[in-house]
């Protein structure tokens, strides 16, 4: 069974966290910067030295294109993306596109003739932290046809530039139309990631399978009640604290009843005025799903269940409630988990035992652009060991031996599901 | 009986707004500032034209005394602060000033023999914000001997400079052994002040008398569980933040049951991280208690029922919780009621009566001077109406007409306590 190249390995991960706007504290290098132009710079000589066939699409993913036998077939594609946040750390992205970068490299160097094209996708945008929340995964929305222009025009950096300015500044006048790619175009996408989770470290696993990625739902629900001063009667009040913390045992005990299939927090709140003179008079809580099992979703209708609630601690307290969702338009809230294609995890499985590594199932993690492919083709990802679970921090880091376990099972899946009709052995 | 005169209050009230570091926004008159120095300089010469004793003690706190015909005899203080917060309004504290300096003009110009001594009491660092919370009504805590020299030497003010550093700058080198009075030498002392709440103006009535200013009880709980993702299962969780919400709920239920004597309330909240994608690690809640019946505190022991909730609720979610007097030293937590004198709400009542103005006993309101006088030296305030309610604030208004109102409610107070045997007579 092909090996990737350790050394190799650690000198793309080594040379790409140069490319730093914040060298001795971390790795920074946010979305449209002069960092990420650098890096990206470097990634087109690595895929040069190769001979692909590269080019940028209209939202500046970078491709980098084998072909194979089969003509006008549909495309494997791995990669990750090689943004960070700031001051994050060498790995998160990085190890995803250095493992594809490499996994061609070895293809080519054995002179695999595979019949399905295969296409190193490098993204630029993932991080959500660089426009706030949920202006992350970029190049893979705008890859499915989700990104929007009004995002573009409104969402702003931490330099005040909306994501427009920001592109336009790095030398991308955005095209979304040109960007989108036919759902049966793509075979496969399949992206390697650091765990960014303390299990594979903990239970000293080499390799995490990934059979889906939790779903999300987002409620955000207001309690109105009425200002006083704290030396208003008990028996008078409209507090609106005491109305949010009985929804918030609510929501933990009918999360609680629905079993493992779905979990619920809030696990924020915004009180006002938040002191200890007065009364609360309002309470914004978020609250949180996270769905594990598509089935929960079909017998519960969650919100339902809220407003439910919201209605009798309301008759209770006398304060005001209202309920918001926070749903992506043209989604259920709360989404169904991300599946993953099973097929290809028993197939990693094999890799594995065969090349004597370690794996376990980890369903945990989300934002990332495979999670965004899984609807569109048949996706999987592979996590490697982030030490002590630390991510998007200075300390984060992944031991090269274990990334280079990752890149393996990367490598060998790539060679399977690039051939037609290939006999699975391991 | 006798007056106060309007145009003088109007004039002193219009004069010291002119003390003012922020004209145009309010007024701003901090402790130990300029405008702080200029205000006292007119205040002594407004107590000279008056032919008063005047001086400052250890602590420049500004006394006029008018001897009486009894040697060695208690002294009857009326006053209030003339230092406000920053783009405060023209009355809180200022009213209380000008209604004494008016009380002791008309007692003057009246040849009133009094057998009492009279002082008027005119102090300059009541406003808690100057310093932070709990830094407020200094000038009578050093007069009652409770003022330390480690609160001098830390609490800072806006411009960082120690409450020790601003007295010296302001040419004051504080004598706290030399601000204090003994007990016994303090007949009564009576305050005016503004309502700073909106009872009287709603109500249409002239003039509050105070029976009572609620005590006050703090207490800090914390509540320590476990950072988890949000994917996190339901029955592996230690989640603060729920446990923080059983906390919220059986504080009130707990007051509840305590009938109208007490209050309680969790008005603020410290939760962390405070992010929908995680499970609350830490949450600090602040407790505030405000008791109305000294009784309450002989049948209740409010720490062992916090620690009996916290104890359940420990057992319950597997939070592990804290619970933190924040009483001050020497002192129960939570504090009784600060009673007026009695008597003298009943004197009040018929001067009022007398001269035609509605009143109306309002129990409410926390750190005036007068509170911390209660328990030396029997004491009563008066409280004027504020325009809708509004304090600490440029909007911070009452008319001038209700302000002589309560004026003469404190000159005829004043004239019947000074009297030694008086009939009281209205």
């Amino acid at each position: 069974m092909l090996e990737t190249n350790l050394e190799r390995i650690i000198d793309n991960i080594e040379t790409l966290a140069t490319f730093n706007a914040t060298p001795g504290n971390g790795v920074t290098r946010s979305a449209y910067s002069k960092e990420d132009q650098q890096a990206k710079e470097y990634l087109i000589n690595e895929m040069k030295k190769l001979g692909l066939t590269i080019w940028e699409d209209g939202f500046s993913t970078l491709f980098g294109r084998k072909e194979g036998k089969l003509k006008d077939a549909p495309v494997v594609m791995i990669g990750s993306h090689y943004d960070s946040v700031v001051n994050g750390g060498a790995f998160d992205g990085a190890a995803g596109v250095v493992s594809a970068l490499e996994t061609m490299r070895v293809l080519l160097e054995n002179n695999i003739e595979n019949d399905y094209p295969i296409e190193l996708i490098l993204m630029n945008a993932e991080e959500g932290e660089t426009f706030g929340p949920g202006t992350g995964v970029s190049n893979s929305r705008a890859m499915v046809g989700t990104m929007t222009e009004l995002e573009l025009k409104t969402v702003k950096n931490r330099h005040g530039q909306t994501k427009l300015e920001a592109m336009k500044e790095y030398g991308l006048d955005p095209d979304l139309e040109s960007a989108k790619r036919a759902p049966k175009s793509i075979k496969n996408f399949v992206e390697l990631h650091i765990e960014q989770g303390p299990i594979l470290e903990k239970d000293n696993v080499d390799v995490g399978l990934i059979e889906y990625l939790p779903g999300i739902g987002r409620y955000k629900m207001r309690f109105h009640g009425e200002l006083e001063d704290s030396t208003a009667p008990m028996d008078k009040r409209k507090d609106a604290l005491v109305a949010a913390s009985k929804f918030v045992i609510a929501v933990n005990d009918i999360m609680k009843g629905l079993g493992s299939g779905i979990a619920g927090t809030v696990g924020a709140l915004d009180i006002s005025p938040n002191s200890n003179q007065f009364i609360p008079d309002y309470v914004q809580a978020l609250v949180e799903i996270r769905t594990f099992d598509k089935a929960i979703l079909d017998s519960t209708d969650l919100k339902e269940e809220f407003q439910r609630i919201l209605a009798g601690i309301e008759a209770e307290t006398g304060v005001q409630t209202e309920l918001l969702e926070m749903a992506r338009i043209g989604y259920p809230n709360p989404t169904p988990p991300s599946m993953m294609d099973a097929e290809n995890v028993d197939k990693m499985k094999g890799i594995c035992d065969t090349l004597g590594y370690s794996h376990a199932i980890i369903n945990n993690g989300t934002g990332h652009d495979a999670m965004i492919m899984t609807d569109f083709a048949p996706t999987n990802m592979i996590y490697v060991p982030s030490k002590e679970g630390v991510s998007h921090h200075p300390d984060e880091w992944t031991d090269y031996a274990d990334l280079k376990k990752g890149a393996d099972v990367l490598l060998n899946l790539t060679m399977d599901i690039c051939m037609e009709n290939k006999e699975t052995e391991f």
